[in-house]
């Protein structure tokens, strides 16, 4: 599978603008438009309180067409009540009006603080400015304005033959901190010039999600704004594809490719993350089992801020692993820190120190838990937990 | 109720002493022994990987009597399989023959690091010059043994008179990390010299640590070692009482005291912690949602780095709220910060922010959450996340 640094796909235009949302100058205010109706699948976060555009985004995405994604930062429309939605729509409706397309073809996303009112009026006239400046190699643009307190953006391209004419599939992604299953403060698209149904579209951004997005953690906080968009506009003119086929196998292997390198990205931005962290769970008696148990010391802090010390402390990883609501047996557990046994036959190995010292100063953490009681298993990505963690999150609205 | 500030409780006596567990010369083997054999009932961590000295005294609890609690700091005796296990036994058979009283009598703790091997050899010299030091007056010893992160040792005595006689209930508590729900590498000790039926004991104790112990957390993370034991020795000579009858609502009201100030005073001393904060949910569909949606919140590292920083952002609040996996009707849900509402019909809800800064700079921060949907409540007392949980966490074996 190829890789290209372009960051362009046929048939799709993008910009990224200041408008004025964000009080220190930067860019936040982006806009992606397919040149023609795109089929369209989108997956939410399923946090009880559903900001704005999440809630207009769920109502139109089941037509299972989209030509648009209007997107700011600095500003979440969270928690705003009908007034959120409206903000929403004005700033749909006038897209809508410049871009001479269907509102209900244009999708919304916001992420920033919660609670403070949209500022529609910048949206408003920023929305002109914005459409002037789509251009098809804006996405760079695009991603700059989307972002919030990400260190760096988040992108992923894969080029291949399918039904013998090139497809692209272009990911990115916004996100740093609130990452956990159901994704985050996180807000990723996938854009591709393939032909595909909706309804497999659908499909398979599930499928992707599920082995993506929701195998990460950085702090086990849920957003009100998630949001995973895939527009896909049919501009390479290939034949429709099945899923079980060759080019249906062909198109979900670089979706989740593209998925998967996003969320990697997600955790090594992971707020004052300075090493991602592997859980591979295995022998659960149910995958969910295996879920469960990864989370559980994926999101134990004493965990977190001991692979921050490079801290071998495989104490605290059966404790969570114990502790995580699922039957274990003590004696069968194997745990296991780069292909060091520290734990087995319920006891602690003694380890090659200078090896284990070796594994846990690498900013790539390996862990492996062998519950020895099924053919469940789960892979987690997480970050460690570190003072800037803590720093960046103790003041943020004030 | 009067709060007294001796430590004694007629019929007991304790000691501490150094023996070289701890490397820095801190005191580290504690005992604490009943003139006479007393009821005894205990709660213990329900981590699957139990450490030995909590199986030996799941075992030993059972005949609802005991006389003396030999307990180590320094190192957990957890993760050591079944030489664990005759380690604990070693120890307590030790004190067995020093004090001359049947071994089945003695209950054992430890703390300290998970994984390695009891220094057994030194608490076998140790439990001698322990006998020798013991004195009514030797509870502030006994607890210095204890501690491990401490940083104060957490104490509380109440004394009433019941059935004509003084009685007096002690409590003393080790925790500062792993302070989570069935509580943490906490080891809480009550000594009384009330008269109280082993069943009714084991039945009081469980009633109250469900308010106390159970209604804490730090960090979300629950040891390998958790154990609160009770011993009453009957030596104020009341006639035994039953639980309804006022003698039995005194004594549960004593113990519940002595309970709720330890836990309270572990949150204050939560690793790290600079503030106190406590969550008070209301309108759960039933009792388990609410607490649901307390440790949620309590447990959220955004929300508790938030109080560290002094920012009232109820967004997070929110935030965790919708993502505790509880039905809630957004629109329903308050959340109030000291007395300030600060969202309410599904929107923030401008705040008089000279007010909310107060509130949050203080050191107890109280936030309400109503979720209107029932009568199910639970108050949980959880602490900030700062710098120094992490420093204190990222080099604990090493």
């Amino acid at each position: 599978m190829s890789k290209d640094a372009s960051l362009t796909v046929p048939g799709f235009r993008a910009a990224g603008i200041a408008s004025g949302i964000k009080e220190d100058g930067r860019k936040d205010l982006a806009l992606i438009v397919s040149d023609e109706p795109a089929a369209a699948a989108g997956l939410f976060t399923t946090n009880a309180f559903k900001a704005a555009p999440v809630i207009v985004d769920m109502e139109r995405i089941r037509s299972g067409r989209a030509q648009a994604i209007l997107t700011n930062s600095g500003n979440a429309n969270a928690a705003m009540g009908p007034d959120g939605i409206a903000d929403a729509r004005a700033s749909s409706r006038a897209v809508s009006e410049v871009l001479g397309i269907p509102e209900d073809l244009i999708l919304v996303a916001s992420t920033g603080v919660i609670g403070r009112r949209l500022p529609v009026e910048k949206i408003l006239s920023g929305v002109r400015p914005l459409v002037g400046a789509l251009r098809t190699d804006g996405m760079e643009e695009a991603q700059e304005a989307m972002l919030t307190t990400d260190r760096f953006p988040k992108t992923a391209v894969r080029v291949e033959d399918i039904d013998g004419r090139p497809v692209t599939v272009l990911g990115m992604a916004k996100g740093a901190g609130m990452i956990q299953p159901n994704m985050a403060t996180m807000l990723s698209y996938v854009l591709t010039d393939a032909a595909v149904e909706p309804r497999l579209l659908d499909t398979l951004l599930r499928e992707g999600v599920a082995r993506s997005f929701n195998a990460i953690s950085v702090d086990g906080c849920m957003s009100t704004n998630d949001t995973v968009l895939i527009l896909a506009n049919g501009r390479a003119g290939n034949r429709p594809f099945r899923k079980g086929g060759r080019d249906g196998r062909m198109f979900r292997s670089m979706l989740s490719a593209v998925l998967e390198e996003m969320a990697l990205a997600m955790v090594r931005d992971g707020e004052g993350a300075t090493k991602i962290v592997t859980l591979e769970v295995s022998g659960g008696r149910t995958k969910a089992e295996a879920r469960r148990v990864a989370y559980a010391v994926g999101n134990s802090n004493l965990f977190k801020t001991a692979c921050f010390g490079g801290d071998p402390n495989w104490g605290r990883v059966i404790g969570a692993v114990g502790a995580a609501g699922v039957p274990v047996n003590p004696d069968a557990v194997e745990v296991s820190f780069g292909g060091e046994v520290v734990f087995s036959g319920g006891r602690g190995i003694p380890a090659a120190t200078a090896e284990l010292a070796r594994v846990m100063a690498s900013d790539r953490i390996h862990v492996r838990i062998d519950l020895a009681a099924g053919r469940g298993a789960f892979v987690l990505h997480t970050s460690d937990l570190t003072f800037d963690y803590v720093k960046i999150n103790a003041h943020y609205t004030t």
